[in-house]
């Protein structure tokens, strides 16, 4: 819930688009196509069946009212969502939509699908940061600055010292998204309680050929319970927010009047004195590493996710995740606009 | 951000609606306006201002892209809907406009205001909550229940004992809520830095006819850095949360297949497995309960307000403590729909 | 754990010892002992017996080795402390101790008693602390400050504008106290799941005579499963740790080379550089706060208390409750000092 | 802060011991040892002064009372050590003593040696559980078991079903430590801030050669306010726990009268129901899992650390990562044992 004017200040378009309603059912309906077209291939559905399933796939439109409802009374949107598609397909082949697929998979699958594009934004991001500390550090690396510890002077450094800090945890959220992105992007299949019970000894190869379809990776392990990925996920986005809330409380320590080792460009008003700049963009940076750091406690409570399935943990899931990932991706884009907006750094009257 | 389709299982439309851009944008001007007369009662302004802005007030239409745009810069909508609420009031009397008002005052009284009827609204779904309580014990309460410690059966009991726990601390939340509504429901009119510096010796005259006017009550602190009301309340839609979580959490063992104590109407289906009835409801509870527990943490660290004012921790409140009010009434919504469910408890093979 | 030379910075001895392990066996006996006295009282158990016990009671010392090694059996040290104390009372009065009650009575009620004398401590740290911050007022009220917000100046005020607004919550935290105790200083007595099934019709009496010899009150719920009080406490010492890490945060920003609105003595030296003279106490505040913000989540969680008592929540508070209580003592003794320490405030250049 | 009999409950000795007083204080001196050797070796003290040095180290005992004081006064026990060392030495060679490097250098290379055989701990407890997990396969992989999904009856599955679900985050665990190792064995020698200034053209070399001393890795960052490796263990501790209390939870669920789909032996006794066999260490995984999901958002605010050095942030760490090690070393134990007491698995009543 929020309120529209904070639209640009606390959230992200791009991101609430990449994870939204309708790319969130797109990717849902990938998952049935896949799982058809793969279920046909290893002799699981009729070749007919998959013809038909395919056919209406393309065109297949939710009556999101009816999907609402039912969601609050399944705790899950895909037993309504198959009921539909099956309706639309018909009576002869309605038995092979959804072949031996649980709701979990469908979701997970789905969050899986609506990632990949997700964290290749995030990449993007981050590079974007990346450059905008490799411009300051070309104009004022040289730049005197005095080295500040347990919030005293402590010895002159330069800026560019400085830069080098916030830098690093830039670069290392860089690399090491590409291990997030091999252990998010898998494919779930698992069946009603992670055994596929349906598939019989074809449970490899449909995978593989979903995987495949999907662009996604076969876990070695059952998804379903296994809830590690998602918290650790959440661990590398508490990670890059407090990397990015680390630079926003040193810039807000530096734009200090009286401190003035920074100036910035665009500061924001106040409606009582128009005279200040404040550094408005800075102080988000550490309110949005503070909000994810808090948010993380919570999906590591969901590790605890009992038996083959829990309702409550995995709820707790949708309610905190989405919100981290454009948390961060708001940071990253105050950041990126933050640092575009340094104008002077350092303080050339301190003297090593 | 949050998908369509859990529009009912985890968010609630009358709390939203209470909560929402266009509620918050009138109480900001009845915020504005009733400082306009209160200013102009005590000479601050003069009377031609005061029938200006009230002339336009009751017809004002900010402009919300506006508006958004400039939040993202000044961190806070207010200065951009002062400037339009001038810019229609006209040159002669814009300085009367948001007369010794600063964006804290006007946020923080707005959060009041739209407060009230939430609080009416949390009251009502509360004593819900405990008229279903009561109509179960009335039903139910000489039942056998085996009494469960350390998930392992106790000794014998009933199920108005059981009934009784989950009950008590609901009332209890019916009785503190006046308490909250004393801290909550007051106004903010402090200024720059909290020392009301434009209002001279009339400050206390001006408050209290503000108050009045407003329906609220005058604090005797300045409550621009001194957030131990928003905290406490976030404390209170926890702890209100946290009863319903132990309800649901019971629920749902009673529920177990095996168990049985519980009987239930209209479970969620399984698109796996359409024999199975899941206890959505008592699930969610237990979601929404750590969820609020989880965002307790952040409203505690947004206690540490420096100076007269953080632009990072009062943010933080913003990004919190409407998503706990929203997942409190969800919960309360769906603990009276869970109880108003219950068919049958007990076990009457249990003999003491 | 912690290290021994941390043992002054971040604990604190006096509250270490009323919350320790002699304080508590001293208060899990008097449980023993009252309950002997009220049930021979209404002929629970015989008159002989009370005596058997009450003669035992004043010079048993438990084995702790073997306390130690069975709570890690039992979860919980009364099944083994109740075993020792039959033994040395015998064969023929073992039954009569202990009647009627469950291990959480004995350690809730334990801890009941062993919170008396720390609410006692708590009151004495806030009123000293209350009194530093008038003794400042009385010194510095006048001192022009400049005002800051968003970390940016914004208007003179007085430094004695700003001790009001850290004052106020220690104020309250001191006012508030009182319902603290009401709600923590209660009797549990209630049996194996919570029916005191043992009692009959004499419970309402033998709790009141038990509340009466302990000090304590009889609660009107039954307390086991119903953790609100604890949660609600957690929450007191988080508002009370946060309002000395804003204070904290305040003084760690005042004391700023460059800045320099606040002398300090004393601070603490640097390894490196022996002339500096870091903030120590107040950045402490600020760990403090940051500390007990986080652990409120965690009482929270353990609000989800399922049937008549839940193993996995109660020993949840056990971890987490102690560390806050010692948290926001220490904060209160560094408070103290902190404002005891201060040489100047204000900044005499400022003109308003 | 804990009660002695809990200390087999909610503690681990061996743990208490590697991160103990002792422990730390000899890898502060192997830290100045090693800084005199490799100082000498490039010139930057005398040998004689490198000679000094070790004669006096092997058998240098800091006064702990004196190391209490200080610590309070400055906020970290460095000076004082530094300065008893140095007195130990004499005036001739003092100012060799913890040449260029500063009180962060010191506590942070500590620690990192001291993690080295607490990560040894680690990985022979995960690989005793997982032990005990294949042997439980061995033994009970072909037992039908109820499979359940939203606390659920789902489909029929096997123990071996189950069994992979909780062993494969383990094994995930025992894989990940080594990454964990090389982010964490690492040497921090950067002088005040962060910039080795006293070292010149040398320190890469005295890096490598105290590095290669003490059998850590030299970064390629400034360690001083990047705190993403402390985080990230955290995050790699509540994994850890919380594959545990995943396991923990099941088993509770399994235990429960009524279901009996586990029995152990050795379970807990209650003081009022000596019929009960309580599964004591099952509740406890869970108890420890919630512990350590709290604390995560704890060392994750702490990354928000301000300019060279935060005392607030890094503070808040030493009051939060040692416990969270000890409660995953002990959540290791009591998992081993609870696996080890298993007696019997899965329900050979279910019928697939």
């Amino acid at each position: 819930m929020s309120l529209a004017f904070l639209d640009r200040l606390l959230h992200d378009d791009a991101t609430a688009k990449l994870l939204g309603t309708q790319t969130t059912l797109d990717a849902m309906l990938r998952f049935e196509l896949a799982l058809a077209r793969a279920s046909a291939r290893h002799g699981l559905i009729s070749d007919a069946a998959r013809l038909a399933i395919e056919a209406v796939g393309s065109s297949f439109i939710p009556d999101l009212q009816k999907l609402t409802e039912a969601t609050l009374k399944d705790g899950v949107v895909v037993p309504e969502f198959v009921r539909q598609l099956r309706s639309v397909i018909g009576d002869t082949h309605e038995k092979s939509v959804h072949f031996g697929a649980t709701s979990q998979d469908v979701i997970d699958t789905a969050l899986a699908l609506t990632l990949a594009p997700v964290l290749d934004l995030l990449h993007l991001r981050l590079t974007a940061v990346d450059t905008k500390l490799a411009a300051l550090q070309e104009k004022f690396a040289a730049t005197p600055l005095m080295g500040r510890t347990r919030m005293q002077a402590a010895i002159p450094i330069t800026v560019g010292d400085r830069l080098s800090v916030w830098r690093r945890p830039v670069q290392r959220q860089i690399e090491t998204l590409d291990s997030q992105r091999r252990a998010l992007l898998i494919l779930s299949l698992a069946g009603a309680a992670g055994t596929a019970e349906k598939f019989g000894d074809t449970i490899d190869a449909v995978r593989r050929d979903m995987a495949t379809d999907l662009g996604l990776a076969v876990p070695d392990f059952v998804p379903h319970a296994d809830r590690a990925r998602m918290a650790d996920f959440a661990g590398w986005l508490s990670l890059t927010s407090g990397a990015l809330g680390k630079i926003g409380q040193d810039v807000a320590l530096m734009a200090q009047t009286g401190i003035g080792e920074i100036a910035l460009s665009g500061g924001g008003k106040s409606s009582a004195m128009p005279h200040k700049q404040n550094p408005v963009r800075a102080e988000l940076l550490v309110t949005l590493a503070r909000y994810n750091a808090t948010q993380l406690a919570g999906m590591h409570q969901a590790l605890i996710h009992e038996q083959e399935r829990s309702g409550a943990a995995w709820t707790l899931e949708w309610m905190i995740l989405p919100d981290m990932i454009e948390a961060t991706a708001t940071a990253l884009r105050h950041a990126e606009a933050l640092l575009g907006s340094v104008e002077r750094m350092g303080d050339a009257t301190v003297v090593a």
